[in-house]
């Protein structure tokens, strides 16, 4: 049996999306800024993705800019409010420590740069409050950063309240959204965000492609100059079959996601109650703010690396940790934000599903992850250390 | 009959592109940083693509950087020279003055940021000289970027002999080298340049992707921080699929480059002779170093806008001024440097031809176009002006 169980760090592209790719690149294949009949065709069919992609999301076509995915998203969003704070001595970014380092990154870079920053620490489940949020804003502060859903643990943030906290303080507001457009209703007509990343290939779309959403009136900074592209926000000759790739995708996983959510959400839950049974396993993340597909367990005494190997081995596609930050030995600096020790933070496993999965491959993970941890705490020195009693258990 | 002579704006992806590019967006679809078997053979796809990448343009595998296109790549590379020489002091950068807007935008925000800039001018064919490159170098130079091609009027530069000049100065040497690439033989291993920029639509990739080629040990400044793509100095998830497009087409277009170069300005000159019979008619771009594929003509009288709606009424697909400021009612900047007067820089017409022309298709234009010029200018009062004595022509 294979298993792709990867789905949070990248999705296999629908047959909608491939479609309207092949059809750009076959057919539609001129340059969007062309006057004649084969860059206007380009030019009309950009135009229909940038609406198709604004009624899912309740915008406007003129607040969606295309980008090259949610990483250049997330860096033009902190940047653009940073230039602009800047301007009128706004000098002080808010964020949380569970963000991805597409986020934590730049504003390790804005500080170089002079800029100050609040990381805001999460609960045990790995929930910001708004009124943490609130405490933390400061006369001088340009942007609020929160993710909209987390990419190992899967916990989804109270972003309307805290838009509203942002709003009321007169403070803009961003949340990378990247892993919960297509999988959680979004309505940008009601939510006070003024800015949201998304990258296409977390929702069934292409790689290399994404949208930042920016309310009117949001000041943009560009971070590629050029041709007029975007409105002048950012050059460079439309990627149209991405962009049509990435409309399809998410008109397709919008008009499914009631449905979808619901019947990953139920493989979810019975991964989860299955897995919790093996001895000195841990469940990350909140059990009700939740991804429909994220499972997240450390299970102690293993390590993270062997547990995929061996999984990979019997055929299943899973992660530990963020898959940019794989191949580090650093455990997850999420998992260490909501508290999980640093030695268990080494065992995680995260699985996530998509509504490709089904429940025979839930059954067969249920036999080979029990499996294979055993296997390795048969191995292992610290786990001999830990049964013996020479070592407390951590948890 | 429908002719698309518009290549310089994008090209048809090929069809080895199109199918390298299902086969990963069907297939091989996954994340090249996860550890499991999926992931590990999307990474292998990438390392083939960019050692096919390398292979092609005589450089290493470690030399290449993919980015979005090739705005990013040309953004990249400034701020890379500039931000490094920043740090010893030089803060001046040379260029000229028929770059792409991704190279003069960013200039002009480096000289925001407190760069100084000397874009130097060139010949009436375009042409920069080594010896104007070396006499503008100072103490504090970081950087010489000049085009390997222009988009435009074709010139092609010497980039060997300029990027000689570099070297011996001491000077980091960038080429925009996005029009050159799969037309013009380039071999790194041989030129004098240290960081080069290429994009895959101009030929027959797809659009979206592009490299930033920097010559090993050259300092580079990450536009987009997050992940550790790219060695850390190009975060996102690989676009697997452009890419491995990308060297397929690039493959392509450097085994065959020779025999379609010589096709191609068999198709042209014989275009260039066609179309300067019509009066009062100007070849913009040098004769002999020129694009195999570029046309640029000036016609007196005649606006360039109107000139390509009645082309493309004809099914004939050109473009006046380059794509990304069309639209713009301004005058070329790269026709105004080489000489071209002012009103009759309006006036100007690409065509841009790639191997999928034929001599049918030329036959066709060179009827065409002159029946258009005429059309136009039995319409216009400025050419009744010009032929009646009131104005005096300048071409
Ligand atoms: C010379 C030159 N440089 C840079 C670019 C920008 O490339 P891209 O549109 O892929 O960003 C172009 C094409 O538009 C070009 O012709
Ligand atoms: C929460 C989050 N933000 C940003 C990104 C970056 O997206 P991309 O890889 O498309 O640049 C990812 C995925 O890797 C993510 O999970």
């Amino acid at each position: 049996m294979q298993i792709y169980a990867d789905n949070a760090a990248t999705t296999k592209p629908s047959k909608a999306a491939v479609r309207a790719m092949l059809s750009c690149l076959e057919q539609n294949y001129g340059n969007p800024s062309s006057l004649h009949h084969i860059g206007q065709a380009a030019a009309e069919a950009l135009l229909q993705a940038r609406q198709d992609i604004a009624g899912c999301l309740g915008c406007t076509a003129r607040e969606i800019y295309f980008t090259s995915g949610g990483s250049e998203a997330d860096n033009q969003a902190l940047r653009s409010a940073a230039y602009a704070g800047a301007r009128s001595g706004k000098k002080h970014l808010i964020s949380t420590a569970i963000e991805h380092h597409a986020i934590l990154h730049t504003l390790k870079q804005l500080e170089e740069e002079g800029f100050s920053v609040t990381l805001l620490p999460v609960s045990e489940t790995g929930m910001v409050t708004p009124e943490a949020v609130q405490a933390a804003i400061r006369p001088d502060t340009c942007l609020v950063s929160v993710m909209f859903a987390n990419n190992e643990i899967g916990t989804i943030e109270p972003i309307a309240e805290i838009g509203a906290v942002c709003r009321e303080k007169g403070v803009l507001f961003h949340t990378d959204a990247v892993q919960a457009v297509g999988h959680v209703p979004i309505d940008l007509s009601q939510l006070p965000v003024d800015m949201l990343s998304l990258s296409a290939h977390k929702f069934h779309g292409p790689k290399g492609v994404g949208v930042l959403y920016a309310k009117r009136g949001t000041p943009l900074h560009s971070l590629i100059c050029g041709g007029a592209q975007e409105r002048g926000m950012r050059a460079g000759t439309e990627n149209l079959p991405a962009i049509a790739g990435m409309a399809a995708a998410l008109r397709e996983a919008c008009a499914n996601l009631e449905q979808n959510a619901a019947y990953v959400a139920g493989l979810r839950d019975r991964l989860i109650a299955g897995l919790e049974t093996i001895p000195h396993s841990l469940l990350s993340g909140d059990r009700k703010n939740r991804l429909a597909g994220n499972v997240n367990f450390c299970f102690e005494g293993v390590a993270g690396e062997a547990l995929l190997l061996l999984l990979d081995a019997k055929g299943i596609c899973a992660s530990s940790g963020s898959a940019c930050t794989s191949g580090s030995l650093e455990p997850s600096h999420v998992l260490l934000a909501v508290g999980v020790p640093y030695e268990a933070a080494h065992g995680s496993l995260r699985l996530s599903l998509s509504a490709e999965n089904t429940p025979e491959e839930v059954e067969y993970l249920l036999k080979a992850v029990p499996e294979v941890v055993t296997r390795l705490r048969s191995m292992s020195p610290v786990w001999r250390d830990l049964e013996e009693g020479r070592k407390p258990h951590v948890i």
